[in-house]
């Protein structure tokens, strides 16, 4: 994406760093450890999490070498949910290639999981205090919460707003949410605008999530180089579901249910029905709405190129590729 | 166990508050989480690393609260392995009860051992130091090293006497090498008696590993309370297998390959084929020498009840129930 390259402009060399280190982290002995390891690196892309932390360390002065440790790590941590969730999902693609459990098989894929959390802990180990493995382990055990929160509702067709918010900013949002505060913390801030970047950062994540929701509903598998529909398959009920839900009659409730029960799933039957109530549009109205809180939080920093770049980074999520 | 009650008899009371740290450090405001705790709580059985880690200190001197924390963490880190190594061998019974992968789902299982990997981690970074958290941090990229190793082989006939031991001292010896490292680290030992209790426990890791391989091919599933045979079943070659490949004539390596490689296996076949290059007792005999050798490496510490119970501990391994 063009647009991020100049978003990223004032953090391209630390970036570059951050994935030397990713590297340099992940190597092993074994060569056919590498060779998973050269595969997964196909999987970065936007670098979206490292951004955020490495911004927000620039917003709030500088970037020092823990931000650069730190960003790969976020990352790493991010990788790992990538490669598991695949497995969750019966995934087969991924940024246009196989995905591990499908290329490797599940047992592949699980363990080269377990690899990347493990080693991003490791990582993590190598800063002088523990400040961050804290705020990291913290993060994990909730974004483990908000997975196992989501995988027990699969089917579920009571399952309310309130209930998916939870579980997005649980499994998304904590983590770039953290990103945010890690980078502010470790860049000298204080504590209150460290809290205030990481509330940019949790609704920059439910956007984000709520805009994947949308995408896996409407968008198009060869734009976006990745699986679709799967949550449709899974029965796991997103957004536009949940709201389409709450505002049909009997009629279009019972063909939603059975359109979600179902195993042959259809993603242009359910974009139909979920018209007829308008949610696709009022689920990115509601991410475009948390775009704009985040962008809120913006204004208690001093202007800068990061600040401003941080902005438009939020914007840029809910204007992805369908 | 009877004798493991009175082995551990010196740090009962440690162990005591050892279960209650690992229990609050699991407790979640969410009751699915709660319950999927409270079952994998039932797998808490011999308590060998904790045992080891408290043991050694306790051989080095003196238990200490950080010893408590830490005998937490690497539970939790073996019931991570524990669970995910469910999903990847398809076990259906651990401690004579249904595994998660079974009772929930594979989903559920990989995101439970997510969680509790989490938990390690974040309990490890609640100490004052990071010196814990790395220890433990690279030993389990290791064990992840050796459990991709693993999968990765299995089927594969050729493999050595040299790449096992590589395989079980990464996957199993690693993990218990680690506890004992900490345990004297903490009580204040020098790099010396650390390095040495550390050999002991790899030495212990080793010979469980070789008799936990052999139990699954000759052991009783009632007796033992989970599913035995996975190793056959999934091809993955353990000592008594290399052992007899490399002792078999063409026609018993034939007929080797044709079982391992079937889709229904036969143990008791397996064992007849065994029993001709007697490979059953050399592996029991491998792994009473590597017993002896970490019973060895005891000498060097001061005598005292503990470095008595550890050397007891070691022999206790090789003379589990079949």
């Amino acid at each position: 994406m063009a647009v991020l390259t100049t978003l990223y402009e004032p953090i391209a060399r630390d970036l570059e760093r951050v994935c030397q280190i990713f590297d340099d982290e992940l190597f092993s002995d074994l060569p056919l450890i590498n060779d998973l390891c050269a595969y997964v690196r196909q999987y970065r892309g936007k670098l979206l999490r490292p951004g955020l932390l490495l911004l927000s360390g620039k917003a709030c002065g500088k970037t020092t070498d823990e931000h650069l440790t730190l960003a790969a790590v976020v990352e790493m941590v991010h990788m790992a949910t990538l490669v598991h969730d695949d497995v969750l999902d019966d995934a087969d693609l991924r940024r246009r290639c196989p995905t591990i459990n499908r290329l490797e098989g599940n047992e592949a894929a699980v363990l080269l999981g377990d690899y990347l959390i493990s080693h991003a802990f490791h990582l993590c180990s190598l800063l002088e205090s523990q400040h961050a493995s804290r705020v990291i382990a913290a993060t994990t055990n909730i974004v483990c919460e908000g997975e196992l929160q989501q995988v027990h509702h699969r089917g579920d067709f009571n399952l309310g707003l309130d209930d998916y918010l939870q579980i997005i900013t649980r499994k998304t949002a904590s983590l770039t949410g953290a990103c945010c505060r890690l980078g502010a913390h470790f860049a000298g801030a204080g504590a209150e605008p460290a809290a205030n970047l990481e509330r940019y950062g949790l609704a920059v994540g439910i956007a984000f999530q709520i805009t994947d929701d949308v995408l896996d509903i409407i968008g198009s598998e060869k734009r976006m180089g990745k699986t679709l529909g799967r949550d449709l398959e899974k029965s796991k009920l997103t957004l536009p579901v949940i709201h389409c839900l709450t505002r049909a009659d009997d009629t279009l409730r019972k063909e939603l249910h059975l359109l979600l029960a179902g195993s042959s799933p259809d993603r242009s039957r359910l974009r139909n029905l979920l018209e007829t109530t308008d949610s696709i549009n009022y689920s990115l109205d509601a991410a475009r709405d948390y775009v704009e809180s985040a962008i809120a939080r913006l204004e208690e920093l001093p202007p800068s190129q990061a600040r401003h770049n941080l902005s438009r980074l939020a914007k840029l999520i809910i204007s992805r590729e369908q």
